[in-house]
């Protein structure tokens, strides 16, 4: 069965376009930290020894431009957006503060900064931050964290004193997807602006932006993007928002003409005023290769894969798992989910543990009691799930787990 | 002359340290981005190769506390600084902001921000944003650009409406040091905190933040630390202010118990809370190796060197290009000058254009008119100074500058 998914499975063939070096691990959190291209090795080495090596400060030719032209490329083939919207550069957590920030400016008088209690935490803590820097309320809608934000909710925190409503458009634990059209729609009704956290989105589902006309967007370039460890993120402000917007962090990659090193800050134009100090470029040229292999797969493709490999994991869990105790936490619709699924599970803390060590299958825990299995679409085949399925069924059938500490210790 | 020199220099061997691929190129732009450790691209590759395609997420044990041990390293031999008192994250500019936005909120009342006209335009941009932002005053004072940064100019600009003082420590075109024990103290008798900028001075001269109790600082790693293009910088926040001081870009790694991933922000104890988002792995594999380069070299040895090569250049330059229209730029006494020498010449944009591209020479060209030569001690010979001021001498002599745009393009 897995096998005849596998055949028919038109992306099959990118899985050989990664370094997967060990056949016996089955990695399930390319949503965490996507797997290396088999391409990216050489091209760093590419860009360590023969341009900043040999070129030294002459190869910021090559370089001073990575932010727009990688942003170009993200636009075109990884969400819904023009040439000139996007740009790669700092971190998702700083590009949420430098995007939120600049919203809060552009409504004076407004005092709510909205989101909800199934955000991703460092989103959280920026708009905690923005709120007790401003004295402004942080309005937190109770979600469904099995299921997601319904728009009925937001319709219902949503008033005129509203400012800005920021929410992440999949959810990292349940997978569920937010109604980025609704959800804007409604915001722009009362006039405040919108903030999309694409971390789980960028690369494995479509996105939105211009189709539902929302304002701002952040996204994280190391999960489905595949660019290496800790990579840059991307950020989205929609064109005509571009000279409205002023973000907070002035620095010399946003200022107009930059190497005149003029005195006096003069903010670029378009979305280049969003950039602020000197780019990590070697981190960047790993976005670049992940983001290309992406568009070569095309989102279409592993929207569909990821939808199908996630309903096969979610028929096996409930042949296989339920009965052993897990309950689904994520919406058992595929049109409403990701390209990942969490499973309850009372033991899920050191089921994970156990799971990675002695089963050589990586899922990732998400608090309090879920097992995160993420089989990202370009690299995971069905196979891979029955096996991680089948490990897991058997590690839970022998209680290999017990012999793990039940709960994660706390650092102090 | 230069060879006597060289046969005597304790760090000659330094060089074959380095990749060195073009022989004939004499490279004094070291100090805005160092060369390549030669052990770097073999650490990259590990790092690309075994760390993130091999181990995946679970190589985060080996990245997950990068920051804080970097840091370490630079504490013990970059700067004057205790173990903890040093974390990389982020780019100096929004390193800049964080420290200089969290020192304004620990003197609330106070209304001046104090920086003078010789700072790296990127300072000067934060600082302005932050004044536009609270609506405070942004106090420059008016600096001698060629001779630096003088106390008794900072002494009479200081009253006790300054909240913060920001200087850099070495002046980018001039290489003015500026002297950061008296000034500190002068900043200390009105109550004001001090922000260093470090970034000419970080692995070129002694940083003696400790014995001139210098508050909080920022350095940059990819110029004398050769830790790569646009690799991720450094802060410094002395121990006793950690606690009290809160930096406004909350995020997930400046979080306590980060994994616990809990609602509420709730800043780290110590120097971590001072990072924000996920680190940039890749590009801090780089900095460790420079930074270690450094470590062995030595910071003593590395001054002395630094400051027989200018002067060296300053005596050739006396003997050879003042009587072709150069005029010096930077401090003539070696005590109070950095690792790099500018010269003043009225046609210096065509003169660096003409040395780079006809004479293999490569400069840095700095607003208006200045040639800035920077011989980073780790890598350039007395014979590199001698080669390129000959050839510059030669280059003026033959005018085959004159076929140069006399001004830098302006992009708008």
């Amino acid at each position: 069965m897995a096998e005849d998914l596998d055949r028919a499975d038109p992306l099959a063939a990118f899985r050989d376009r990664f370094l997967v070096p060990d056949s016996d691990l089955v990695y399930l959190d390319g949503n965490s930290l996507g797997r290396l291209p088999a391409a990216t090795p050489g091209r760093l080495a590419e860009a360590v020894t023969e341009q900043w090596g040999r070129g030294l400060i002459r190869s910021w030719e090559h370089w001073i431009e990575l932010a727009q032209s990688i942003g170009d490329e993200i636009a075109a083939a990884v969400v819904e957006a023009d040439p000139g919207e996007v740009v790669v550069s700092d971190s998702t957590t700083v590009n949420l503060y430098k995007l939120a920030a600049a919203a809060l400016d552009a409504r004076p008088g407004r005092r709510v900064l909205l989101t909800d209690d199934d955000n991703f935490p460092t989103d959280s803590y920026v708009f905690q931050g923005l709120a007790a820097a401003r004295g402004l309320e942080l309005r937190v809608i109770e979600t469904d964290l099995d299921d997601g934000l319904s728009p009925a909710a937001v319709r219902s925190a949503l008033d005129e004193d509203v400012a800005l409503v920021s929410f992440s458009h999949v959810a990292y634990r349940s997978g569920a997807i937010a109604d980025m059209a609704t959800i804007t729609r409604q915001a722009h009704d009362v006039g405040a602006l919108t903030l999309w956290d694409l971390s789980h989105s960028g690369g494995s589902i479509p996105v939105p932006l211009r189709s539902s006309g929302a304002d701002l967007a952040v996204g994280c370039t190391y999960k489905y993007l595949c660019g290496g460890p800790g990579a840059p993120a991307f950020l989205y402000v929609r064109r005509d928002l571009q000279e409205e917007l002023q973000q907070p962090i002035w620095g010399w990659f946003g200022q107009r003409d930059q190497f005149a090193m003029a005195g006096q800050y003069d903010a670029a134009p378009g979305v280049t005023r969003f950039l602020v100090g000197t780019p990590a470029v070697l981190s960047m040229i790993g976005v670049r290769e992940g983001v290309r292999i992406v568009a070569e797969a095309g989102i279409g493709a592993l929207r569909a894969k990821g939808q199908a490999l996630t309903e096969y994991l979610i028929e096996l869990a409930d042949e296989w798992l339920i009965p052993l105790g897990f309950r689904l936490a994520s919406p058992r619709d595929s049109e409403r989910r990701g390209s990942h699924v969490s499973l309850h599970h009372p033991e899920a803390w050191r089921i994970c543990r156990a799971l990675i060590e002695r089963y050589d299958v990586v899922p990732d825990f998400r608090t309090p009691d879920r097992l995160r299995l993420g089989p990202a679409p370009l690299t995971t085949s069905y196979a891979d799930v029955w096996d991680a399925l089948d490990r897991l069924r058997r590690l839970v059938e022998s209680r290999a787990h017990e012999a793990y500490p039940t709960q994660r210790p706390r650092v102090t």
